[in-house]
């Protein structure tokens, strides 16, 4: 198989990638080892930034996003059983939108396969195996199997779109690579339940984070902090509602409805610098990790993407390598200020165990000044929002 | 002697609390270990709030703080070799004024000499020695001694304002105290030349920070971030201008004069939350440190002074107390909102040795964010001109 573009991983980097190149005539072709069905319905990130709203209703695909997503306009903080709302679009003039990622890849995936129709080889490859890519300084070539038949697509360009788990960014030599790993994670569930607030409500509390969200009117989204090696089995779903309770400090408006998933999420800030090498670009996870509690990932995945495809455009039309050359350097830009903002909200929400008492002191001074002054909740909900794209 | 209230320590909390008090009619007297001369020119805060030039204003004592103060409408941040504006006036309409805590102290001594030359006891006492507090939660006595006699003041209320080093705190038991001490300090220099530009100058640099300010249109006062233990006789003034040129990263513009001053500031956030016990009340360095790199020290001292001497005026004129109950708790707000501030600008501005190069990433983030958004530039500029006293 021949393509433009050989992109690895479905994920909504991936799949966004392909949908841009596609409407700026650059083929693409979306290798991916999970099934459909599993990339449709894995539950991840669940909140766009207005830019990423934009970015999809203008690639066309945002109709069902702009019919069902939950428009908000503002989110509380609580702490000292107190709530204090920041509002965000009286601060920014921007919305954030609740939807979650695994209906944006519904919404790729149905654009992508609507498009392919009418090609040579089909958009995405579900279901391959053993993905190596080779000779991306030279005549990159990648190789796997599928359907039991060993195969190769010969490309220009390599999109490493593969997550934090991938290995595209093990292919690269000499990796510049800066990580934090928090003495923490989040137990989440999903239940059958309508949300406590309009809004979303991040409280910090003696006993630790919690965070309600949603993900309609009837699914709630709730998350409690836990020990990075929390056993499931301790938390049985009596357990996980009394520590919302006390941790929300909510009554009977925290619905206590059927849980029907739970997970831990562990909690990583992780860039690597080196986004490129040679033809091979990496792009969202498979580059860059947040903790969740700035809602930025599948956003800084997507404004990736803005540059990667933009870059790719300008190659094809014009044979100009500029914006590509200055790929990692734009995009770093923007993801270190994301990878801040994100150290920032986890650092201020967090019960920190080894904490000095001066720092617990701080991080309450922290949040009683961002929750009294203006030009500090501003920096918060401009962050919130999504900082302007650097292209 | 008897007096209204009794205050140890002639520093601008000390005698700012005793010219309030004396414009509301209430007697105090101030005890002091050092000398007059010690104390009017020794060199430490050089920097005041808008709303602390008002307090001193009001209070009758600012002409030549007015005539002499240099009034700043900015501030520059410089990092990676570029200045940054911070302007401060455009963003909150606010000034700061440069005016040494040397030079507020004489303008208190002289006013405080004005006024207690009508009174049956000298404002002020100077070089006393062996100087305790007795019986603070009854009647309060302190006793020490002055020009070889043996001493003691009567008292209904005592004014600890006698610094980080006094006998005031020491003498409360059951201290609630909260400590940082950072592993740098900083070599301060004082110079007869020119300041190296019109505004302050914060750099940060690979090397450490390094802070350009002044004393007067002639006189520059020029730090270095440095070892807690650096030794000054490594440090010859050759040296001294070759780092400072380095790490301000300035031509000709930083003019080298003679260095009349060199010394090492230690760098430590500390705050005693007890501030008061029973009659005693501490107020300034007795009970909060901050390190200088925001220039609140001073600052968080007068906002203090309002509350104490508020709180004792309704105290002599109504029998009121519940302004001088809540005194701990009305400053502690203010108090751990300028020690965050403090952490921040250090935190930002310093070059931490041991710290992992994820941390210095952010640190870089945090740079870059401050000078490209307003939001972020008003919060670091609101809280450097000062934000609003409690009370």
């Amino acid at each position: 198989m021949r393509t433009q573009v050989g992109i690895i991983g479905a994920g909504p980097s991936g799949l966004l990638l392909s949908h841009l190149l596609h409407l700026a005539g650059i083929d693409s072709i979306v290798l991916e080892t999970r099934s459909r069905d599993y990339v449709e319905s894995r539950v991840r990130a669940g909140l766009l930034e207005q830019g990423s709203v934009e970015t999809l209703t203008e690639a066309g695909v945002a109709d069902r996003l702009h019919r069902e997503g939950l428009v908000h306009h503002g989110i509380e903080l609580r702490f000292d059983g107190v709530g204090h709302r920041i509002p965000l679009t009286d601060l920014t003039g921007k919305v954030v939108t609740i939807y979650g990622q695994q209906e944006v890849v519904k919404d790729l995936i149905a654009a992508r396969i609507a498009a392919g129709a009418r090609r040579d080889h089909a958009p995405i490859l579900f279901d391959v195996e053993d993905v190596a890519v080779h000779d991306v300084t030279g005549s990159p070539r990648i190789t796997f199997r599928h359907e039991g038949r060993e195969q190769v697509v010969e490309c220009d360009v390599i999109g490493g779109c593969d997550g934090f788990h991938g290995i595209c960014r093990p292919a690269i030599p000499d990796l510049a690579i800066y990580e934090r790993v928090y003495p923490f994670a989040w137990l989440g569930i999903l239940s059958h339940s309508r949300p406590v607030s309009e809004e979303l409500i991040y409280a910090r509390h003696a006993d630790g984070f919690a965070l309600a969200t949603m993900r309609s009117n009837t699914v709630s989204r709730l998350y409690l902090q836990c020990a990075p090696d929390e056993d499931l089995s301790l938390w049985p779903d009596a357990r996980i509602w009394e520590e919302l309770h006390r941790r929300l400090g909510c009554g009977d408006e925290l619905e206590e409805g059927k849980i029907f998933q739970k997970g831990v999420t562990p909690m990583r800030s992780f860039v690597c610098e080196t986004m490129r090498h040679g033809r091979l670009f990496l792009a969202g996870d498979a580059a860059h990790i947040v903790p969740p509690t700035g809602a930025k990932g599948m956003n800084l995945a997507i404004a990736d993407i803005r540059v990667l495809a933009r870059g790719l455009e300008r190659f094809y039309a014009r044979g100009e390598t500029d914006l590509l050359d200055r790929y990692a350097e734009i995009c770093l830009r923007r993801i270190w200020k994301g990878q801040r903002f994100s150290w920032w909200m986890t650092s201020m929400l967090h019960r920190f165990d080894g904490d000095d008492p001066f720092e617990h002191r701080v991080q309450v001074a922290e949040l009683d000044y961002v929750s009294t002054s203006r030009a500090a909740m501003t920096t918060l909900a401009e962050n919130y929002v999504g900082l302007p794209f650097e292209v």
